[in-house]
């Protein structure tokens, strides 16, 4: 058998994407002015460039949402365009899940649906839309360049020039990563942008990667997701910040480290320059972030506790404050941030100590997911940045010290702190029997439940009653009797015992306050380096400009 | 207590970084014509835009070096340059090593020392150089935007117009995410390249992110790493690659995977037009890669195996033909190959099925490491894409199809496969009581043994004996005895239990090639689809171009 003659395909064509692609764009003719798509033809155009069953990757950032072509597209004609294959990180908007109802579009692979959990959830159980998987960020992007390469790429920027040269400034997030994918492997690439220029700021996706650009209508929707008001943080989500910046920070030197959205972290970034500097801790932690520019960070970057920040993504109102601090931030010779939500969240993976992370439920064994019944909310970046990542090589001291062996081929660790009160708002207790995903996930019809932070990377637990080092727990059995030891009167604290808590307390296994020289009367707002927005902007020189719904003055 | 009044730090300057940007660059006024070095500058310039003490990325891929630079930064006056902290993901040629002994260097991070991994053993000893960590790629790339945020970056492109603007082409590999670490941060961006040109086919890094470009004397130099002659594979590796065939890709329905260098892996990728085929799997497995353009890879590509191939690098003499398959790999709208090492990186590790590596030494509890007496080789991508990446959330067949358990948590698992014989050439058993990479580590002072694949994390060794389904084991005795009973005449292997064997045969622990239908054999050569680098050259229409050394007719 010579299987040269025998099976090569010789009248197979290689160029059939490419061709398809011309093909596509020559129906456009007339229509486009180079690759300036007309605003009010935006309709039209996508009906020219998109076929049915087409898999489409649709820019929907944390805060970045191309929001201008997701409503032109759940415009089009549901007779011509028809079982899209949909990918968004976020399924934030309205019209992500318009898409379905009208069907547009039939599966979806996501990474968060936030503001639309519920809609999701409902629309799953009357079979209106087909999840292909749940993701954490960069996983999905991973498989924008193996099984889910797209065919058309919808990206939001701020400006362009004529040639397709786009500048996304400080909200650059995904766009160069879903742009990339389409555009090496003949798929076409439309972006909206918000003012078409000659006059770039800097050129963050070179004009060769793009195919057209549209004005929108109005800039794309931008929403101020980790702005954190600290008059809102309560006298109990400071003392378990002075827990975690003594028992976890300060008692493992964490140098580098993630925090996510929340008032338990914005609460430790504020309590930096005050409770964590008497303590004498400046310079000896907390100097390296994977991080959305926080404006609760602020006070701490002034005090000089900050040595740099990598950032997701940008935030409303931090845009003049962000440049005026160049030493500290990543940013362009423009002077404007560069965020870049691929590479942070690989930084967040492989290159911190730490991860501080929240649920909405926790079991017995330290699993956790914020989805809970009737809420299919997906996870984002916790997945990635909450779990110890098994290529990593390199030891910092933070690593080192989760050691407990001396195995020669004992291995350091990431810390993965969750940090949660024994009780949700609305008195749902945290802790609980099974997590609410597991039905969930049935209901589904997932292959797996949707957990979010498995209980295996979680290394510690802050919660008001205290501090349980998992890390340090050699069994199922010690693991669990440390989680109740912390769990409050939750039906899960219910099954602590007092003697064995005592015992794991003199086996520096948990810690409570005292341990930890912390007097629960001295968590006052008063140790808040910012008590309100309007101390945030005072730290920044007035370089913070809060969005109006954080200004009460 | 008013924080804001006691603790701002009002004098300080908050653009240090590019202030000092500024001065070195303002040095060179005389020297540059714009962006452009003159060639027989580069000493000199070197001199004024480096200062001692630097963090200096210097680009040495897997493929492309910076080399016109590293022979440049050998030879600047060590009296003004040094104690330079050197990141460099490959550490391949003589003089990376040179600016160690002549202290311009004293510190290097690195992910892969193959070619001087004898040297780099000898100077740690001599105490010439300080190791910071050893690393997998994109866990080197991640500091670069947390705690090694480069001043300097010196990288090597094709082609540069007299704005900046770069074409690395087939050879993109690392260069856009080191040049995004330093010209995001106020470092200086120096990119060597081939021809300056006013004409580039495309845009790979926008102008405004380099500093400097300079003509190179002579072009990068380019290794064909991931070339193997066919001619050099045994029978005994096409009996290891039908076992893996049969045993590992058909029992799991592996779509989606990555394959290393290797003579194992290249046999796979050769019977499958032909041992593969008759077994009526086209279309059923590997349809998805994360892969360098592997030669070997031509006649599954021709004969319609292969749906896409996303690339770390190029391949040298596979350009052509790349450019004549863009349905199967990523390509510019110029028709050349788009690499990407950090994306393909992220791909293999979160997006495919599948890794099959191969080890020199590995232990009874399947841990292994390629570091050996008197070589610190570093590992590579190995790390990162033979582990189980924690933070996965969506499921496949392959990954589903590890799951051993009814729990309701349960999750799948990322096939990590080695494929090794029992002996290397030379006679050295590689199933060892203890890794030399233990000894190796505590000599160099490493903080923990430079283990390349953690035993936890594998899931299949295949031998020439058979395979031992690790991830079916259920305790660490078991799967000692699974690794002992295919690990031939090696002193682990004669720890092997005849009787217990039987029996985990019959659990189905561990498959023989005649449990798989093999008959030891068939294995031979003529099964190849090709047999020789001309057979190649054949398949591919004469599109391939193999370097000479590969020629022999």
């Amino acid at each position: 058998m010579n299987p040269i003659q025998v099976q090569k395909e010789k009248t197979r064509s290689w160029t059939t994407r490419r061709d398809a692609k011309r093909e596509r764009k020559d129906g456009l003719s007339g229509i486009t002015d180079g690759k300036v798509i007309p605003t009010e033809n935006i309709v039209d155009v996508l009906e020219t460039l998109i076929k049915p069953g087409d898999r489409v990757v649709l820019e929907g950032d944390n805060q970045k949402q191309a929001s201008f072509l997701s409503q032109a597209l759940s415009r089009v004609n549901p007779e011509k365009i028809k079982r899209l294959h949909m990918i968004m990180s976020s399924v934030s908007r309205p019209e992500h899940l318009d898409l379905f109802e009208k069907n547009i579009a039939e599966r979806v692979d996501f990474a968060f649906s936030g503001p639309q959990s519920l809609r999701v959830a409902q629309m799953l159980e009357d079979e209106k839309l087909i999840i292909g998987g749940i993701h954490t960020y960069i996983e999905l992007y991973g498989r924008l360049f193996i099984d889910l390469i797209p065919k058309v790429a919808l990206v939001a920027a701020d400006k362009a020039d004529s040639q397709g040269n786009l500048y996304t400034g400080a909200n650059t997030e995904e766009t160069p990563t879903l742009v990339e994918a389409a555009a090496f492997r003949d798929g076409i690439v439309i972006a909206q942008v918000n003012e078409i220029t000659e006059e770039l700021p800097r050129v963050d996706i070179p004009g060769s990667w793009v195919d057209y650009i549209v004005e929108a209508d109005k800039p794309y929707q931008l929403e101020p997701l980790f702005t954190r008001d600290p008059r809102h943080i309560s006298e109990i989500q400071i003392l378990m910040a002075m827990m975690t910046i003594r028992g976890v920070y300060e008692k493992h030197k964490v140098q580098s480290l993630n925090h996510g959205i929340g008032f338990n972290t914005a609460a430790i970034e504020l309590l930096l320059p005050t409770f964590a500097e008497k303590l004498g801790l400046k310079g000896e932690i907390c100097k390296h972030w994977a991080l959305n520019p926080h404006p609760s960070l602020i006070p701490a970057i002034e005090s000089g506790w900050i040595e740099s920040i990598h950032c997701f993504g940008g935030e409303v109102g931090m845009e003049k404050y962000i440049e005026a601090r160049p030493d500290v931030f990543f940013t362009g010779p423009d002077g404007s941030l560069r965020s870049n939500r691929t590479l942070s969240q690989l930084a967040g993976q492989y290159a911190v100590d730490l991860f501080v992370g929240s649920t909405l439920q926790m079991d017995r064994d330290g699993n956790s997911s914020t989805v809970t019944s009737g809420r299919l909310a997906g996870f984002g970046g916790a997945p990635n940045m909450g779990h110890d990542p098994g290529g990593r090589r390199h030891s910092t001291p933070a690593w080192l010290n989760m050691i407990n062996s001396d195995e020669p081929l004992a291995r350091g660790k990431k810390l993965v702190v969750q940090m949660v009160e024994t009780f949700q708002s609305g008195n749902q207790p945290v802790f609980v029997e099974s997590l609410d995903a597991v039905e969930v996930g049935k209901e589904a019809k997932l292959d797996t439940a949707p957990v979010m932070i498995y209980g295996s990377d979680v290394t510690h637990l802050v919660t008001e009653e205290g501090i349980a080092y998992l890390y340090k727990t050699d069994s199922m059995e010690e693991k669990r009797a440390a989680i109740a030891s912390v769990a409050g009167v939750t039906p899960i604290g219910l099954e602590r015992n007092a003697k064995r808590a005592e015992q794991l307390r003199r086996d520096g296994i948990i810690a409570l306050p005292e341990d930890l020289k912390i007097r629960r009367t001295d968590a006052k707002r008063s140790l808040l380096a910012a008590k309100s927005v309007e101390e945030l902007v005072d730290w920044s020189g007035g370089l913070y400009e809060p969005p109006a719904k954080f200004r009460s003055w």
